[in-house]
């Protein structure tokens, strides 16, 4: 299941970024499993990484090339996370970027490797060795639409974002994919994003751009609460567009970032939409909290509440266990008589208790849409977050149980 | 669904301690849906209350007449929860109290209101108060059984405890009954435990037991995380024995800790073992750490992994979602070279990655077990920590989505 068309957008390519796809026959033959991005000399790398303590070989490996040198190349395997598996992780990890390296010219640390999949067994280094030739030889501007359908486990559909904008008069191109239908994908690992632009941006600003507006994106994301050990969101720049670079002071800046903000957010919204068994996409807003932890405190207490997510999946305007879920989100004196709750439009507690014009017939309205807000308002301060998540259902447990059968 | 055979005890009376059972038909005619615990005169009450910020009305007038009086009293309602209520709420559960103490000839303030049920519906006062004299009539020391059934809502069975020992030379009775099938029941809020004994123990002895037992037992056991507005465990001693009072420095003191603390684990267990939709029993034990908060965040990230969940529930020794679930922890600095995570007796996790005599045989001969315990040595510190709960099955999802259909 999924919410919404999800159908891929026309990418435009962007100057100075190539990709290729091939097949190395990882878990199944034939299947495009391999994705190489080529970027041109002068391009900036910027990106965020897992926060599990476990990271696996190939975050380990892309987050120090990345502080050695500039990346020429991201290689990108699916059917394998290279995860939980050691020195050897490491030394396979670094394998495949060195057969990359010597076939493209450059060195190994200009590799960044990146690994989605089974989480435990040793990385097929032979399989991915061999199929890189043709990954590189496949590489061509225009292919972002096939690599978004590489780099997908069991996603139920590929996941992109292409947007063009002006800036200074020199147009800009931003493209992106992504994969994930959780936070984890258990034995296939991983949530990954790769948003490409040709536009020229400062090292500083760049990684600022990738680390805020990650966090604003893919870190307020959630299926099931289970973050990943090989999450990786990359922003990539070739510098190739007409114009000037930008720096932290360019007037531009703003609206390079709300572009950029477009893609993330559809590429981000795009997993939670192909949540496991997912059949609603929930925002959820929460309102006049203190801090931004007090914030995000309540709205993952709630996202990832099983009894919210199953009244979601149900179509049950049950606000006893929203109500609930706030309660015991960890923030100390909250004031059950000041704070307001509200599914899309309709008010569920106001003033203590159930709200005086609450109807089960309003609530259930709005429950019967694909697309439903929670808002959350505490009434305590000026700091507002949101994140986005899906319902709990059937199919959730019977992919996660199923998984390996 | 329930994990293990779950039958009741052969329960012994407990002197100064009567129970009545009546029907106040609060949602289905004829229910025995009212329980009143009687107290000889003398009595000491302690407990523990929910920590979920919007705690229901009847926990704030039971925490209330607790702090005022040494109670004579305790009613208790199923199918209505009184919580998310309000100002009408608070006055609702003091009626009750006010028409029980009325009829027994004492005060408000000794007796505690607790309620369990539907979230956000006015208490049907006029129901419970005319149940009142039937079950004051009713009141006998050997009821237990009754009161057991008296006070489930969805449980799918009875749960109780009991047992006798020796304290210096007298003969001492514990007995105990809980109910609850998650942390919380979303409509159907609540854990509930009740525990009597006719020993005599000073009140500070009586409030720490109280205290450190249900935080050990009742305070260590999770269906799905979400913690109910109504969550109460009541000890009661009568002082009704034949022997001295029990103060900090009895000698006896241990042996009779020792005897409650079985029969508050075994009330525990079983809720774990009713849990919504559960199939498996399963211990989490974390040694090796630096902290309790970080043993318990642990333990919980696992027993809250709705993937480790899932797999607990297709018996899929899947080493990689615990893997990950201790991961993202929050604990900082974790090694994954030196913590080691078994499966029963099985291996999963050393060195790094997996076990090297790991096989999926082994790891599959454990998980086809009913009873499952995975043990996480963090290696980092002294602290053990364990917690109970069970898995996550298509049930939990049925049991939630339709609950209200």
């Amino acid at each position: 299941m999924a919410v919404g068309p999800g159908t891929l957008p026309e990418f435009y390519p962007v100057a100075g970024i190539k990709l290729g796809i091939a097949s190395a026959g990882i878990k199944k033959p034939g299947r495009k499993d391999v994705v190489v991005f080529e970027l041109a000399p002068e391009s900036r790398v910027a990106g965020i990484f897992t926060r599990n303590q476990f990271c696996a070989a190939p975050v380990v490996v892309s987050r120090r090339h990345l502080a050695e040198s500039a990346p020429r190349y991201l290689l990108i395997n699916t059917g394998n996370a290279n995860a939980g598996t050691g020195d050897r992780g490491l030394a396979d990890a670094l394998q495949c970027c060195q057969a990359l390296a010597e076939k493209a010219g450059v060195n190994a640390a200009e590799v960044l490797p990146f690994s989605t999949g089974v989480i435990g067994e040793p990385l097929p280094v032979d399989k991915i060795v061999s199929a890189i030739p043709e990954a590189l030889a496949a590489a061509r501007e225009d292919r972002w639409a096939e690599a978004a359908s590489g780099i997908m486990t069991t996603d139920t559909r590929p996941k992109g974002a292409s947007v063009r904008i002006d800036i200074g008069g020199y147009p800009v191109t931003i493209s992106g994919i992504s994969k994930g239908a959780g936070m984890i994908r258990p034995n296939m690992a991983t949530m990954l994003g790769f948003i490409g632009t040709d536009v020229r941006v400062a090292p500083d600003v760049l990684q600022a751009l990738a680390s805020e507006l990650g966090e604003k994106s893919f870190n307020r994301i959630t299926i099931d609460g289970d973050t990943s050990t090989n999450d990786a969101c990359m922003l990539m720049a070739s510098g190739q567009y007409g114009g000037p670079e930008l720096t932290a002071d360019s007037p531009h800046l703003p609206k390079l970032k709300e572009a950029l903000w477009q893609v993330y957010l559809e590429l981000a919204h795009a997993i939670v939409r192909d949540g496991e068994g997912a059949t609603k996409f929930v925002t959820i807003e929460v309102s006049g909290a203190f801090s931004q932890q007090e914030a995000l405190d309540v709205a993952y207490t709630v996202a990832h509440s099983p009894l919210v997510k199953t009244a979601l999946f149900a179509s049950d305007p049950n606000w006893g266990r929203i109500l609930a879920a706030v309660g015991r989100a960890g923030v100390a004196d909250l004031n059950l008589n000041t704070l307001e709750i509200y599914l899309g439009d309709v008010c569920l507690v106001r003033n203590g208790g159930r709200a005086e014009d609450y109807s089960e017939a309003r609530g259930q309205a709005v429950m019967d849409r694909d697309e439903i807000t929670i808002a959350i308002d505490l009434k305590r301060g000026a700091v507002n977050e949101t994140v986005w998540t899906c319902d709990f259902s059937h199919d959730y447990v019977t992919i996660n149980a199923d998984y390996r059968s």
